[in-house]
């Protein structure tokens, strides 16, 4: 029995907390001291989740279920972990710490998992549509301005949004192209102007794990009308943002938590013809909304 | 802009802190009081995690990415979440948590992610190997007994381990049959007898996520020999445990945490024919571990 009194003699980690200073511990050697820092900030929190809520076995095959789902339901199309992140508020309070931007910047909001690289360059007032979804047309012009407000030129603005019937073009299988989507430059006066139908409310992706959350806890998963942008310039910080309609539903309760009062924007309806239907050269009923971005200069 | 100043009157949240209470809010309505209590925690823990550290975009894209990548390394036969949560220490908290017993009963461990259903059903010393790995045989005996020290008749061990390669049958793609695995009874006096090979030290799969992050926190992928047990009977509650050999490398850096001095045996070689090659019928060189398994009664 001497190998067994021997091994014995060394003090084992017993207790939970125990386990959790041996976890740290074993984490002291990454290289990375970043790395260690989140490593390690990480393993004290989720320790402290699991202790504080006295999680069963069962709810912990629960949760393992519930991840291994979720990872399980991502693609080329669908990204049901950020879609988690969002509804979780993570994406949010993510954003507000690394988007701390100097007042009068335009402020930021959640990416969201429905952006798409090769969305076509457009011309100003160029159509973000290719296929014919129904909806009311809305001309949405501004600037893109620094700081001191000087109009940018060459600012490039990416821009998406869902259909009139809710759903981004990778939600619609009986799209082989893309739809809804456009890149746009400044002119020299720093102008933008994107043609598109007026967003609507939509329900996020609810036929996944985060539905499934969604539905037990009760939560609505609407999101307000919104149209999404990624302005950047050279020598500007980008912007990763939405202009919301004021006068859609759920402004009040997004189920992601993107709503900011400087992105609520006023959707003018034009029902008759009028000076902006020459100036555009649309025929009514349309809408118009007016949106200046203003971007910080790039910092570090 | 009458709709524009009606919709910003709404308090929206601001900051961080702003946000963290919103989403708790959004969970007050979940029905299962249980799962509300769980979701809160959990917001109130990650977004504590995320503010802790000042989670940037990037790290935060890297976060979607492991998820995402370790969902997607889980299919029939391989488990990364369970993974995950093992080197996280997560397992054996929750174990801790869930599996307190009275003084005398067997200490449960991390079940992992190699149990699986359908393990041939076999007599007492019958042969876990369906396949020659090499490797030196092992006879397990003792018994189960209750607090008192009274044998079960009949008790269910459900018994697996690694080969003398440090594969699992899963792991091993040129096996098409289970291997290494066997449930065994016990007779009248309690006893059982499991015949296998003496287990060895192996590394825990690193070709995933799991093993990326393991390698940059400079942590060993080790575990220490042992072999696993789900030991049951009717009217006591079930232990999922392992027996650990004493002669083992790596009892005090396990990767997953599962060491616990009570499941450390000694594992007896037998280099000349004795006693024992006599009682198990087997040919020297072989080892002999004894280890008595006890279960609480089944509560509540």
């Amino acid at each position: 029995m001497s190998t067994l009194s021997a091994v014995i003699e060394k003090v084992r980690p017993t207790t939970e907390d125990d386990i959790t200073a041996e976890v740290l511990r074993r984490f002291e050697n990454t290289t990375d001291p970043r790395l260690r820092e989140i490593m390690q900030s990480l393993v004290r929190h989720v320790h402290a989740f699991i202790k504080d809520v006295q999680l069963s076995e069962k709810e912990w095959w629960r949760g393992i279920d519930f991840l291994t789902k979720t990872g399980q339901k991502c693609d080329a199309e669908r990204q049901e972990f950020i879609l988690l992140s969002d509804v979780l508020g993570v994406s949010m309070v993510t954003d507000l710490i690394g988007n701390r931007k100097p007042a009068g910047a335009t402020e930021s909001t959640v990416f969201g998992p429905f952006h798409r690289h090769g969305a076509p360059e457009l011309p100003p007032g160029g159509d973000m549509r290719s296929v014919e979804r129904g909806g009311i047309t809305a001309m949405i012009s501004g600037r893109v301005l620094d700081l001191q407000g000087h109009p940018i030129a060459n600012a490039l603005l990416d821009v998406w949004q869902a259909a009139p019937d809710g759903l981004y073009d990778v939600q619609d299988t009986t799209l082989d192209k893309t739809n809804m989507r456009g890149k746009y430059r400044t002119d020299a006066q720093g102008r933008y102007l994107v043609k598109s139908t007026r967003p609507v409310p939509y329900m996020i992706q609810s036929d996944g794990p985060v539905g499934q959350m969604l539905r037990a806890a009760n939560r609505s998963p609407w999101r307000p009308a919104h149209v999404h942008f990624v302005v950047s310039a050279d020598g500007y910080s980008p912007v990763t943002t939405h202009i919301f309609d004021a006068g859609s539903q759920y402004l009040n309760d997004d189920a992601v938590f993107g709503v900011k009062n400087s992105l609520i924007v006023d959707f003018v309806a034009h029902n008759t013809a009028d000076e902006a239907s020459r100036q555009f050269g649309v025929a009514p009923p349309f809408v118009t909304a007016e949106y200046d971005f203003v971007l910080a200069p790039l910092t570090k």
